[in-house]
């Protein structure tokens, strides 16, 4: 019962076969092979956006640090929501990588910036003129860090607000294939046509062993965003494997299948959460992962059995009145398991 | 005939074998799991330095630029080699990380520094008190960038310098196997018995697809490199992934027996060089680099052959006198071939 | 009726005096003249404290932002009130200085934080681990911005908190003169007495033309922060003027008179608007800045006369409805004089 | 007989005399005021130069490092002379200021750039694409750190080769006025008629008491520089005391007058020291620093009667051999006389 986060699960076969694919004889380094421009061209295509500029890198948070540096000066405000992955679990990176930006947080449900709070807050920013920190660039996250995902209106709705101030938008797309087929759209309609700027489109979550693409809808940074790679660290030298990954990643829409999958085992987990008595949902569960609230006793029950999934804020103890609900997070992933869903469920009735 | 770079290679079976062994079940992510444990315990072992702090990461110059920022202030002086690879070859990584260093500029022959030289540059910076940036670390490669190899009592000697002034040293060891095998001497007695606080251990020139390890044999400053590496967006989540490289990369001595590979493979090359009239050596083939010079005519024979090497500095011309001498790096590597030697050294006559 | 703010005002007479004054003859520059000497002694006196770390510097911004760059680490939380002049008013310039910082905001009635609400946030932040910004420092304003003032006790409270979590605590103390004359305490009872470490002692809102000390009771950095105010630019070459608009502030205790009459002036101004009807104010007058709502007409009235004032926030309009009220920010300096107060009441009556 | 620093001398009457005129009455703050808007108009015309960007700080060292990181990006190399001002005598403010760019040193007589050695430089660099720091920007500093004076041709010759690279080129004029004088010719020749894009122009060492201006003659960054100021914390609140400083200093052309002053000063010292048996130039006597090198007995004399001035380098030492020659540094100022220059040679002689 491995609920505790999607990046405890290995990498999918035909990932992994990749690498070992991709291993045959010697390649130009620095992502001058011919599989790095494959898969550059294949992203353009899936994403009908044959300008983008598109680059790889081994990390999401390397992924989106870089996005913020390449779409803000370092006396910017990056608006984003009170519980982005980018304010709340990268260590300052987005601050790190451009050079002090600050982030100016944003409310709303399920880790989904509420529009009419995020414009008045662009708005309050720089009204002091040069004593505040300047607008600089708004970031979504989607699916969302509450296992929402904003539809493509969402998203233009948000973008929207952006462009009355002139900002660009960044989303985190570290669970980007979940959203995506979540919302059944397309990858352009979920991004570009949406008004999105920059992707962070994640990989490793869903399968790959170490890879994200970033790509810029808007090519005109990205000379900046290569030295910016580079002397961040992220500028593999057997780039090779960075792209074989990516590739096997994209063929036959892997990437979808397994975004899939993951999300099915999260709305069978939800679906079965929501009929046990006393425990319910605490968000909606629209991709791969289930937040809800269960009594204490049955916590015990799981914990006993080894299930692994966080109690979800950490402070919560599993001391105490059985009766009384604990909040949990439950993340799933393409290597989940019905049996580990209906063991997990078994345990919580 | 490749002799561009050894990152042009591959991975060396055993490794790759590791990544697919490592890949059953789930696992805790960020380095949480047993065989990241067993990683640090291995190097430590090797090095001798029970207390030591190891920390992967999966490019040299991660390692490299978060190591000098573990080491100096912001306004500290980077004693380094004028070819160090931390000057020349890493868009400014070093003073991205530590915050706007100054990288200061050492003479010597095969891309050593000269202690004398260095002692005199050292003395010379923080003459005047507050003007100027502070004295703040020093750094050397081994093997150098000229395919020389310090001993371990050059490596004190530089040392000795540093501690004079109360500054640690690191080294930037991306070819730390090369170099070792080459002066016959243990892992302990060429970084902290000779006075390195911290090593920069390469693996992915040497065979692995891409993971280094830092080594901070003062491990006072083992906190703050952890939220450096994770603000810098090097910390993988899925961790096991760096550490089946370097499981499989030390198992056994395979590191060894991969950099005496590449050493011999340049030593026969290189023997071969100096047999052919009108060719010389540049510097000594102490590890994997070979540096020559010889005709035109023959470097024109090889491009015609498909040789990859750089001719450096790059800025020289294939066109021209057939018997003026050009410069050259050629690179081996654990893959390169008795062969592909021999068919070098046949075209070069 | 000069209400926008104390900056408006010029420089005291005698602090004037000091510069002509100190102009005679060729002194050592960068602080190694007598006078500079002078004021650290002096300032070491008036705040017991004859071990402190004492520096010059010309504004406030640069006197904040380097004591946070000399307290905390660039992955730190600086902890405080939202409406601190470091969060609102500075640009990021305490996330320049000190490489990325992130400001972590603490609510609070009258821009005080409020010690629950600080104790919860700093137990909150860092609890994921090196995932997290990590705890980093405390910095409180005193007199706050709006106005109030922390007493020895309130401010040793909020101390104590940060001690639990051994975090420095710096005092943003531009307004320090009138925050200290109001609490009736002495300068060390007000800060290290209490548990600060790090001082912006204010000059220039108080009658110099550009100066604020820096004082760090603990001297540890002190080095540190010399070579920090140098790179920043703010080592004055002819530091004899900064000194001897100091010297002159402190001498015969002129700050405190320039403070006490600052004060009088805010409380009779405070003290005429509570008589007015449909005028109330919106935080206690602890020192020198009154913040009140009443009617628009009232408003449009002064703003006829030509008094000078923000609306505060700034995005109110004065074209409405003359019955509603809008709140206001009005400061007094020591340059303020009776008449002054008396005509702006007058025009509000 | 203070010949150590032109900043060791005081305010010229006129300046001191205009801050007092200037305190009279509230005036808005932040540079709002109309006295700091007729400097701008000022220096717009005197350098004939009506779309110029206008912006003044306290300190050289402000002004050359917020001008670096306005003209190059955090990756970019700014190619400057090996002694100028940015590389050996600010603590790193230029790394810090950009964000971590590199200096690049290039040699020249008399602290003047070798236009050949500039260019070689510039076409070495960046070579190696993106694993290279990029050409940024070019600096050259007008007088010199050896006392000699870039003509306009000479200034024009190092803006033809930035040109052919596309930089930017920012010239350090903490002594431009005696540079100017020294010349011939008007600001316009000398600056962006020349190819200047930036200008550090100084006022404190030339008779203000801590004031520079900041003239971007291309103004598109001009914002940038706003916000980059003010988060330095170099936006004065009471701004209208460096533009009464500065508007004194402009007027009536007091700025040459002080100028030639000092400048006639060092040719009176210097050619004195020419008539001297055993003394000698270092460097020509462009401006107001003189270079010589003359017997260890003289210094003796002259240290013994109070002469104030450095060894040049400082590392050398009064004790030893009377008759041998050691360099000096002498820098006259606004202040000196004719009896101190006079006092100085009899000494020597």
């Amino acid at each position: 019962m491995h609920f505790a986060s999607d990046n405890t699960a290995g990498v999918a076969p035909a990932i992994l076969a990749a690498l070992s694919a991709a291993n045959a004889g010697h390649v130009p380094s620095y992502g001058a092979d011919s599989l790095s421009a494959e898969v550059v061209a294949r992203l353009r295509a899936i994403f009908e956006a044959p300008e983008a500029a598109v680059y790889l890198v081994p990390t999401g948070t390397a992924a989106n640090a870089l996005s913020c540096a390449a779409l803000t000066q370092p006396w910017g405000a990056i608006f984003c929501h009170r519980n982005a992955h980018i304010e709340e679990d990268e260590c300052g990176a987005p601050e790190f990588y451009t050079g002090g930006a600050k982030l100016v947080l944003v409310d709303g449900a399920d880790a989904k910036m509420d529009p009419g709070a995020l414009r008045r807050i662009i708005a309050h920013t720089g009204r002091g003129g040069i004593h505040n920190v300047q607008r600089g660039m708004v970031s979504l996250t989607n699916a969302t860090e509450a296992g929402a995902v904003y539809t493509p209106a969402e998203v233009a709705a948000i973008c929207a607000i952006a462009r009355d101030f002139k900002l660009p938008v960044h989303m985190d797309g570290a669970r980007f294939a979940n959203a995506l087929v979540s919302a059944g759209c397309t990858p352009a309609e979920m991004t570009w046509k949406a008004g999105v700027e920059a992707l962070s489109f994640g990989g490793t979550k869903n399968g790959c062993m170490g890879v994200e693409a970033v790509i810029l809808f808007n090519p005109a940074r990205a000379h900046e965003f290569e030295t910016r790679r580079k002397r961040g660290g992220h500028l593999f030298s057997k780039h090779r494997f960075l792209a074989a990954q990516m590739a096997a990643y994209l063929e036959g829409d892997l990437w979808l299948d397994l975004a899939r999958h993951a999300n099915a085992m999260a709305a069978r987990l939800s679906a079965g959460i929501r009929t046990v008595p006393g425990a319910h949902l605490l968000h909606p569960t629209d991709a791969n992962e289930v937040f809800a609230a269960f009594p204490r006793g049955a916590h015990r029950r799981l914990h006993a059995a080894g299930a692994a999934y966080y109690l979800w804020p950490f402070d919560q103890s599993l001391e105490g009145d059985a009766a009384e609900a604990l909040s949990a997070r439950m993340v799933t992933s393409w290597a989940t398991t019905e049996a580990e869903v209906e063991t997990f469920l078994a345990h919580l009735k």
